[in-house]
């Protein structure tokens, strides 16, 4: 892949970390960026990751990277292992260019068996590596190599696999899936690891979505076909199975975090019409 | 209006959503953006609207985009009604383009009673359209068409009038006010409904507020007017009636939420001067 | 000190604000600065220091200037005293700009006895000053016209000095240091005001902290040293003494807040040496 010509003028490095919004963490990234790479376009994703929450960040990552143009650096920072052996990574996959700590940050990312190639970070001898920020000292000086038009392989040397977050996907057995809870959003609709395709060849007006003590039957195309108060499953915008209230707060009605086991029960298309 | 050469050369789209800092629903839009109008600026005003209050988005919105360069467009998602029967809209007032569901979200902009023009937007045959993320799929690449500089009449037919929040307005009768709260900001200060423009003629220091269990007498210029601890009343930076506590948080000492009453009682200037 | 080339092209504003993420008070002062200085690229630090926090802003200010090339203007708004007496200032130091009010929030950033020169901002005649909002009127056209090359000497007249937070500075007594918290960060990591060159000639693994109940025994390199859940004392990314749990909160186990007390217990690297 070749960073395109239109983003050697203007390069583009998202951020997305799990720094919070109250401090300088986040600024010292981009100061570093922005020193090192002067012509990048640094766009804030989200500081606001729950603190340690691999899972989450890995979701998230997933939902935005295609929006952005093909050759965009994605930096990405959630990182509890900080200062112990887990490595600092890059990834090039589908066009775009990724940053992180090998912890699993990427697995939704390459959560369909894309092809990758990736290489572990090695700071140029004498760089500045505090113990405790990575972000600023190991993560963001690759970035800004990379928005440069940096060769990827100068980054360190080829890692033949990263890490992934156990139990990805959810398991299936027969027409029942046992899933769970990946992210919630702002709005409390639970998001969880079963995609959109699990449910090929299904009913999705027979399908049954339970989540602690509420069960919902069928699923919907969006919000508005439910009324204000009722429990509503559909497929979000990022193609995994959703669960919401309509206009409130399905987290705290189900009082779910992340890890929150959810299941499906399905009827194939063809029983489903056999039925009418 | 025609968009100014400079910002041809790099136009802005500022960002006000309901879509929270912790997830990727913010960056899915600027990727759109960014790819679609590579030129473009795109500034992040707040994500941080309560969810689904439509009537907070829309004085915020008011307060900002006059500071920002004519031919700015300011793109805002507070969308409750996402996949129901409102629709998303554009609008051009005073000299700035507007991208919104049709919900009310532009009723501060326009209350005054500006002249504007507006068109339902359609988005073209073939595109990806979610059921619960128009924010990326219908606004986001409306919002490129018009930083591209791109025919408003080219987002879709015209409109004769959009949809206002009921009750924007305070109820005047004699010299009392009756308002409510539309905002609370950062520190806790109650923005009303009242505006400057109704104090006219009065004498402000003889301005009796009253909300919950307060009365202040008196307007002040700055919260400097008043001791640390004291209720102060005064117009605020964008021209409505505020009520704070000094260094302090007026919407808890007074429990106060959007909707809360506030009624001023008034006293013509010439009255004032005659008991001098 | 002259603004570069390379910045007079595409010069950077950073903001740092009490402003909250809900309202429209960033935006407005990032409105304003786009208008004046439209080649300028604003950047975002944060909104989100606690209200009237003025240590806490100093010091977060402190950490990440220095990331961006010299030449940077870094507004910084945390201003409990809008609209009394204190002075708007600009200063110049180590090869950047700030823009602020004269409360104190430049203390860490001078507080290494830096040289520094500093001018009594002056808003020109018949430019709009609210009684609350010196952000938007006064603070960002000061930071416009020095993004725009404008000349320092043409904010306003000259100030010998600037204001200081009172005792940044622990207090040191023979061996032991009483200093105090200063910024708490996103992951509940307690910062103190206690500098690394405090601890030039002790021995680090014989350092003794405490803060409320909690006694640590010996500084580390990073979290890693100690296992999850375990307190941890090290000298943190920006140069002061940090107090954290691994991979948890240490604010909320000790419910500390700014101010808290922190003492060191300090041996002198030969005693420690002697006793081997």
């Amino acid at each position: 892949m070749k960073i395109s010509p239109k983003n050697k003028q203007r390069p583009i490095v998202t951020l997305l970390t799990d720094f919070g919004e109250a401090g300088g963490y986040a600024g010292s990234v981009k100061g570093v960026i922005m020193s090192l790479a002067p012509r990048a376009r640094v766009v804030d994703i989200t500081h606001c990751i729950s603190p340690y929450d691999i899972s989450s960040g890995a979701y998230v990552l997933s939902t935005y990277y295609k929006e952005f143009p093909g050759g965009t650096v994605h930096l990405a920072v959630v990182d509890p292992g900080v200062g112990a052996g887990r490595k600092p990574i890059a990834v090039k996959c589908a066009g775009h260019l990724f940053v992180a700590p090998d912890n699993g940050l990427l697995s939704f990312v390459l959560a369909g068996g894309e092809k990758y190639k990736s290489r572990e970070i090695t700071p140029p001898a004498g760089a500045r590596v505090s113990g405790t920020f990575h972000g600023r000292d190991i993560f963001a000086p690759a970035a800004a190599h990379l928005a440069n038009g940096g060769k990827f392989s100068g980054l360190g040397p080829e890692l033949k696999t990263v890490h992934f977050i156990d139990n990805i996907t959810p398991s299936i057995s027969g027409n029942t899936i046992v899933g769970k809870v990946i992210h919630i959003d702002r709005f409390g609709n639970l998001i969880t690891n079963i995609r959109e395709e699990s449910l090929t060849g299904k009913e999705p007006s027979r399908a049954v979505v339970r989540i602690a003590s509420l069960t919902i039957s069928g699923l919907s195309g969006t919000y508005s076909d439910k009324k204000t108060g009722e429990p509503v499953a559909y497929i979000g915008s990022s193609g995994y199975l959703e669960i919401g209230i309509v206009e409130s707060d399905a987290a705290s009605a189900t009082k779910s975090r992340g890890g929150r086991e959810v299941t499906v029960a399905l009827v194939e298309k063809s029983a489903a019409r056999g039925k009418k």
